[in-house]
């Protein structure tokens, strides 16, 4: 079973929900679309959207490179660290902006040693 | 042929349109970079291009992963609702955010299918 | 050895280098999360990084489709411009954002130039 692939659907199903989560602020709050400021707590979930698309962008092609060259399990192994620290950081970014390090770390960091592995890979041929 | 290939450079394309739309707009209602704020008509087209944006880095991805379990005309087929999707949550989103509903669900949801029809056909080997 | 691989890599981790300038720039300039603006220094720092998101988004999938129909090497050579071009749009852009005209056309036309090499590969089959 390929689950790399199943990490990557898992990973933007993830960040659907931190973007229902931002739908969901601009009603509690009266954030109106285009807007993407006037409240604090809008503006927190649309800023964990918004790195969690930034993460994504790297963390998807990381894991399926990644992928070519590494066993299937380690490589998804590894991704489901980035699921849990992005979970880690929505949360805490949700409470206290200021305490969204951990979580941030344990997500960026699956994603640095994912790319390092590729670039192992690429030059082991 | 690979339609799915061919859905996924047009889907660029149409992102890369979205982009000039901004660019256009900046001109137009006197917004200069780096602001991405101060004239309802340029936050529109800004925010069409973002959430174009979230919404690629998750359909690319669920395009290229269900064409690897699923027959290509289908998946490039579920792939063109998406971009007829996209085409209407524009056009509709410039007239009045408010009625950006029917086009984002039209994006959204085939996004959704294929990533679906990754989770089955990972699962079925 | 796989060149495009390599380049995809080196692109993600330009990208999160564009990250860490924008997180310099909040201790810098004194512009606390979740806020997005309140410098001008930080704004550009910020823009560049988004502008990357979104040339990132359609660059990888780009060099890596077009990598499956022409020759590893001239597609991995296409892609080096484009790193080059972001790293002079980035450095152009923070001393003047109108200077960020050339950087950006030498990042945007070679994704230009995959994406219809894509397609050409597309429709020969």
């Amino acid at each position: 079973m390929n689950y790399v692939h199943l990490v990557a659907v898992i990973a933007i199903f993830q960040f659907f929900y931190f973007g229902i989560m931002v739908g969901r602020a601009r009603g509690q709050y009266g954030v109106a679309a285009p807007a993407t400021s006037g409240h604090e707590m809008f503006e927190r979930a649309y800023r964990v959207q918004m790195n969690t698309l930034e993460q994504l962008v790297c963390f998807l092609p990381a894991l399926l490179l990644a992928g070519v060259y590494w066993p299937n399990s380690v490589i998804a192994g590894v991704g489901v660290i980035y699921l849990v620290g992005r979970f880690i950081y929505a949360t805490a970014y949700m409470k206290d902006p200021a305490k969204r390090g951990p979580g941030f770390a344990l997500s960026i960091l699956p994603t640095f040693g994912l790319l390092g592995a590729t670039g192992v890979g690429v030059f082991m041929g």
